[in-house]
C-alpha cells in the first residue's frame, strides 16, 4: 500500500486529498515542490526546501514547519513505503499551512532526448509570479497539452516583449560561441537545476549572460537547451517544427553531462 | 447533515474531496459557477450553466453532463438539505470531468453597502481568461486580501495599460451623464448580473459604451459600481481612500434597484 503525510501524520495515499468547500483549494492558493530521491538520498533537499519556503511567503503564507521536521516527514515516508529512487512532491495549501507529501516514480526520459534533442513549441504566456512555484498553472496545462497534440516535449513561454521566459516545466537558456544566454532572474522560476547549469558555466569558462533571447533571433544561437530537476539539461532539436541548430553542439552536451553529474 | 454531489450521486458533504495526487488538482485545471436558490427556484441557471460549458470549453474541458441532468442534481441536493435560500457552487475538474455541487448560505451585505457604497482598492494585474472562471484564482485572491488587510471590500484590477477591467469577484462601471462606461467583453468575466446591468441599461434609456476606464480619469465619473451575481449593483463610496463622487448619484441607485430586482 503507498503511504503520504499530512501534516506529519503518515496517512494512506488514497487519504490525501482536499475538500472542495476549502476556500485556499478553490482559489488555487497553495504551493509545490518536486525533488528526487537517488539512491537512498534526497537531492539538493535544502535547496528545494529553501524554495518551497520562499514560494509560499511570495504569496503570504508563512510556512510553520522546520526544514528538520519536514527532513523527517520525507524519511517517515521513504522508509513506509521501501523507497530507493522516487520523485517526491510537497504541497502546501493556504494560511492553514496543510502540508501533503506525496510520491511517484521519477520520470526517465529517452537517451535519444539527450542525444538528439527534443522538440518544443512556442506559446504566447507569462506565468504569473514567475518566481514561484503555485499551483496556478493553468497556462502551463494548456501550453504543455498544446505542445503534447503536436508531438513535442515542451511550450517554451514567449512573453509580451516577444522573448522566450521559461519553459513550462524547465528553464530556457541559447548558447553561442563562449556564451550562455538566459533570461534574468525576475522573469523565471529559479530552478534548482539551474543552479548547476550556472556552475557548469562557471567551471567550464563560459560566459553567463542574463539577456532576452527574442523569438526573431531565436535560430541565429549555436543551440538551445532547457533544465529542470527531472529532465536535467535537455538540448532542444527543434522549434515549431524548424530545426534549431546545424548539428548537436558539444558545449551543450557537456552541460548535460555536468548538469546530470551535479546532482 | 450537509450533502453534496459528485458525479450526479449524492455525498456527504465532508466526502467531497479531489486527490492531491491528481494532475488536474495539482494544475488548477477547472472551472465553475456559483448560482443562487431564492425562495426555492434557480436564479438564472440557463445562464450560469451556459457559462460553465463556455468556461470548460475555454480550457479545452469538454462538460459531459445535460443542463437537464445538472439541474436534476441541483434539485436533489436542494431537496436532500431542506433548502430555499442558498447558493449552490458547481466545479468541473479536467478532462476526467469529475463534477461537484456543495452549496453555502447566501452572502448577505449591509444596507449601507448600497446606500453609501463601498470602498475599494486597485490592484495591478490582469486574470489569465479572463472569460472563464477557472481556478487560476491566485491573482483574484492576492488582491482581495490587500483590499481586505486595508478595510476594503473589493479590488480592481488594473491591466498593463493602465485602466480597470473589472474586481476580483465583480464586473466594474462608470456613470456619466446618459453614459453607462464599462470595459469590452474580451477583457473580462461576463457576468450574469452584466446581463441584467445591460437591460436596466436599455431600460433607462441610458447608451453603453464599453470603453476603458482609466485610473488616470477614474475621478472624473459621476459614479461608479460594481456588480455580481452575490452583490447585484453596488456604488462604490472610495478607491485607495479618496472619495469617488460628491454624492450618491440617483442613476447608480437605479442600477441597483433595478437589478435587485431582476432576478
Amino acid at each position: 500500500m503507498r503511504h503520504a503525510i499530512r501534516n506529519g501524520i503518515l496517512i494512506k495515499e488514497e487519504e490525501a486529498t482536499l475538500p472542495v468547500t476549502l476556500r485556499s483549494v478553490q482559489y488555487a492558493y497553495s504551493v509545490y515542490e518536486a525533488l528526487k530521491l537517488k539512491n537512498g538520498e534526497f537531492v539538493h533537499l535544502k535547496e528545494h526546501l529553501e524554495r518551497l519556503r520562499e514560494s509560499a511567503r511570495g504569496i503570504k503564507i508563512e510556512l510553520r514547519y522546520q526544514d528538520s521536521e519536514i527532513e523527517l516527514w520525507l524519511n517517515m515516508l521513504k522508509d513506509a513505503d521501501g523507497l530507493m529512487n522516487e520523485t517526491f512532491r510537497l504541497l502546501l495549501v493556504g494560511k492553514e499551512n496543510i502540508f501533503f507529501i506525496t510520491h511517484s516514480q521519477t520520470r526517465s526520459y529517452p537517451d535519444s532526448y539527450y542525444s538528439e534533442g527534443i522538440d518544443c513549441i512556442l506559446y504566447e504566456g507569462e506565468r504569473f509570479l514567475p518566481n514561484y512555484k503555485t499551483s496556478n498553472l493553468l497556462l502551463s496545462y494548456l501550453a504543455l497539452d498544446e505542445a503534447e497534440s503536436k508531438g513535442s516535449f515542451e511550450a517554451l513561454l514567449v512573453n509580451r516583449h516577444g522573448y522566450v521566459t521559461e519553459g513550462t516545466r524547465s528553464n530556457f537558456y541559447a548558447l553561442k560561441g563562449n556564451r550562455l544566454y538566459t533570461a534574468s532572474d525576475e522573469d523565471v522560476l529559479l530552478g534548482v537545476t539551474r543552479i548547476g547549469v550556472m556552475e557548469a558555466a562557471k567551471d567550464m569558462g563560459v560566459e553567463v549572460v542574463y539577456q532576452p533571447i527574442y523569438v526573431k533571433d531565436i535560430f541565429s544561437y549555436d543551440s538551445l537547451f532547457i533544465s529542470s530537476t527531472s529532465m536535467k539539461a535537455m538540448p532542444i532539436r527543434s522549434i515549431d517544427g524548424r530545426p534549431v541548430s546545424r548539428s548537436m553542439n558539444t558545449m551543450v552536451l557537456r552541460f548535460s553531462d555536468y548538469v546530470g553529474a551535479w546532482e
